[in-house]
């Protein structure tokens, strides 16, 4: 793709993390903005929908090795239907996009395109559960949803449309669906720490800010360099208001009628953005290995007379490698130097790079490069794929180490407003304090400089909770322990 | 699912074949119609979403072997863009949802919801070839896309929103640009052989009727029992004709300007709905074993006094059909008899059944039902797993030998119109007949029996091709055989 020949980024991503960003994402080829008259909608080219694919599909086994069967419900979403779910959930009154017309006509009830579907996907489980045998009921759907914010656009944190999935689920009992929401909480988690090497913190949002209708609604947040929190997926455990609402009643093993209780769980695309943002530098992206497209890149280096030698040995090994079921890419151009080769590789984020000169070629060795801190190790080529591996995880123990480094030292407390207030201004990160529960708290200090709380320690995790202490705002009792950060 | 309970087709499939299609769609669990307000929309349940996942997966594998990289372009067309379409290929005029309200605003352009998508691709097609170093360029979106035709609604046949995937590529010579044609033409017939045990016929579209703006358009034929033949995918040559229009052009070697060969194919969800059609019977789905959500159940029949010992041996043998990958399902529910059970895994098309009693059990042997025609074999317990995938084979074979009778039977020859018109109209299926290539000799036809040409041999089977003989409705010189069926 030609337009790789711009190569080189030119923005800090210490000093101007969204400019940066915004040319990783174009640079290396990963998206190109919507014609005009769509701003707010991104092309999502065949590198960043690999990234895509990889995620789907590491999530994708996890929910059918724990029962999740997929289906695919209309694109669109009749407003009766819309309507039926803000009457439940107060609050809920998303952006959408109207069809009106179709077919030349015009339709008698407009319809919408979907900006979430559980009010089309719940009256179908409805229908599908009868008897508590049809428990539980677990049924995902990946597509793309539209919600029509005017906010700026930022590829895949904010984009009118993204790609997603949603699960919903129905239990016979309230411990059930409980497990279910800490299932697939985890699950996410461990799709961050896997396969994007990202730490992050798992958590419920507070009462006020919980998914309209949930019980409680978790969290999994991920910390971005500019000292930003992204919530990386939530689930919700959503109690028996929507069943209450949509009849999901089944006969229990007596022959008696009872109220389902329901979850419902999401991740979107915006784990792309947080896997950019996290990882990149200023040469360009960088990729843990389990998720890169290419995992290792070959650049042989010649001279007119050792080329046919060099050529063959890296042939033989990039052979080797592939039917090792290593991602593997020789890069044996000839109108490219190596060190355009290099940068190239370095922008499009191979995490792993592999020098082979004539002296390689000779010894029986080759060099292997680091992505993310460029360290540079000679190998032998007997077992190359075993040491490739090997080296793989090297690569992901890094970029994991370094995530998590970052986030152990951008968690801080704070006792008092002022505290608060002085301490995201200087650093950004998480600022723990104890909370009275109440929203009044949060408002003052998301008046003041924008920063929310994005989360409080779940209940199973009882030493994170300040009981005994009085909330850092107000000075009443203290119930939780709040974790303010400016979010994306 | 509760809605299994009313169990068995009612209708025929020879007598009755639209209201039996209906039936099994609906009570083998497939889908659902969408809400009211909503006509010609389906809820795609799990079950046939997995035949779908199944598609795509053998399709996409095919794809990524050879060169094609998925991307995603948005759900949204510019009016203007769908405009510049037009002026290329007459007669495209896609019946569409437009978007004209979104986010409580009017928008300034109106949106198409996509009916297809090369008017979008196209022209970043052409941002991202600049030179032949960058072709060939292949690019291919699952997705789904909608197009308001007020026709009567079957599921899978024709719906308003279907899923499918649509492949564009560009290539620096016509040759190159044939070859991906036929490449692709090829991994759809396979699809249909290898996967869904289907035989197809292959061919080009008459000229009249190509894809507008093509230079050729091929297809693959299935031929559904009712003697009609569904359009099982296409595959377009378009020539130069959209690279010019939307300027693909690449510098060559000698760094001239050349404009680029494109071609574009798909397959949509309609594959589910011929397979279905193909080999289901009075008792419900018939599926071949590749692509069945279960490949073999195992009823477990027991009395009292052996339930432990027979359900101990099934439980075994479960474990290794599980070991050696085979999708298993234990059927040990108590409160079905095996009555109930084995005419619910028949009409959920589970095309192999084991029946294990304490005469199996005792003696370790196994008995092996064939879904399509009800063969019953004993089997020894050794060795199960093996024994199991070769009548896997057996029953692929079976389904594919019909189909293929069924097919050979149904080719009929004509050469005369009155012959034409009386054999489809006794017979159905194919008739071909030599054709001077003349759109009217076809109308005379479709006019009084709804019958087309749905296909002519491609060129390159020069033995089909009747040069020799005269239109067997006008008696000029004929160039081509013509097949006439009537279609979906
Ligand atoms: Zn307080
Ligand atoms: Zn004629």
């Amino acid at each position: 793709m030609s337009d790789e020949q711009e190569l080189g980024i030119t923005e800090s991503k210490e000093y101007n993390t969204g400019e940066w960003y915004a040319e990783v994402v174009q640079k290396a080829n990963l998206a190109n903005y919507a014609p005009e008259g769509m701003s707010g909608f991104i092309v999502t080219r065949p590198r960043a929908y690999e990234l895509w694919e990889r995620i789907q599909g590491h999530l994708d086994s996890l929910f059918k090795d724990t029962g999740v069967q997929n289906a695919y419900f209309p694109l669109f979403i009749p407003e009766s239907y819309l309507e039926r779910e803000k009457d439940i959930v107060e609050g809920f009154d998303p952006e959408v996009a109207w069809v009106e017309t179709a077919g030349n006509q015009e339709l008698e009830e407009r319809l919408a395109v979907r900006p979430t579907s559980e009010s089309i996907i719940t009256p179908y489980i409805s229908q599908w559960v009868r008897s508590h045998r049809d428990l539980p009921l677990r049924v995902n759907q990946w597509a793309s949803v539209v919600r029509w914010e005017a906010t700026e656009t930022k590829p895949f944190f904010r984009t009118k449309e993204f790609l997603w999935q949603e699960g919903h689920t129905a239990h016979a009992t309230r411990e059930d669906a409980w497990a279910e929401t800490m299932r697939r909480l985890d699950q996410y988690e461990a799709t961050y720490e896997d396969l994007l090497a990202m730490p992050v913190l798992r958590g419920a949002k507070p009462e006020h800010d919980k998914f309209p209708g949930a019980d409680t609604t978790t969290t999994v947040e991920a910390l971005m360099p500019d000292g930003k929190s992204v919530q990386g997926a939530t689930s919700h455990y959503l109690g028996t208001s929507f069943a209450e609402a949509f009849d999901i009643t089944y006969t229990d093993e007596d022959e008696e009628s009872q109220i389902a209780h329901t979850t419902s769980w999401g991740l979107s695309w915006r784990a792309i953005g947080a896997l950019i943002m996290t990882h990149s530098d200023d040469q360009g992206l960088v990729l843990p290995p389990a998720i890169a497209p290419e995992q290792i890149v070959v650049v042989p280096i010649w001279q007119a007379d050792t080329k046919e030698e060099v050529l063959e040995y890296a042939e033989g090994i990039t052979e080797d490698l592939e039917d090792a079921g290593v991602r593997v890419e020789l890069d044996d151009r000839d109108e490219r130097n190596p060190g355009f080769k290099f940068n190239e590789w370095e922008l499009k984020g191979v995490p792993v790079r592999m020098e082979i000169g004539p002296n390689e070629a000779d010894d029986g060795t080759a060099t292997l490069v680091h992505r993310p801190d460029g360290e540079s190790t000679e190998v032998d080529r007997e077992d190359i794929a075993e040491t490739v591996e090997s080296h793989f995880d090297e690569v992901y123990a890094k970029l994991y180490a370094a995530a998590e480094e970052n986030l152990a030292q951008n968690v801080r407390e704070a006792d008092s407003r002022a505290d608060i207030l002085g301490t995201i201004g200087q650093h950004g990160g998480y600022v723990k304090a104890p909370w009275c529960g109440d929203e009044d708290c949060e408002t003052e200090i998301k008046d003041q400089i924008a920063a929310e709380i994005v989360m409080v320690p779940l209940d199973d995790d009882e030493a994170e909770i300040h009981h005994d202490d009085d909330c850092a705002i107000c000075g009443d009792a203290a119930v939780e322990t709040a974790y303010f950060a400016k979010s994306y």
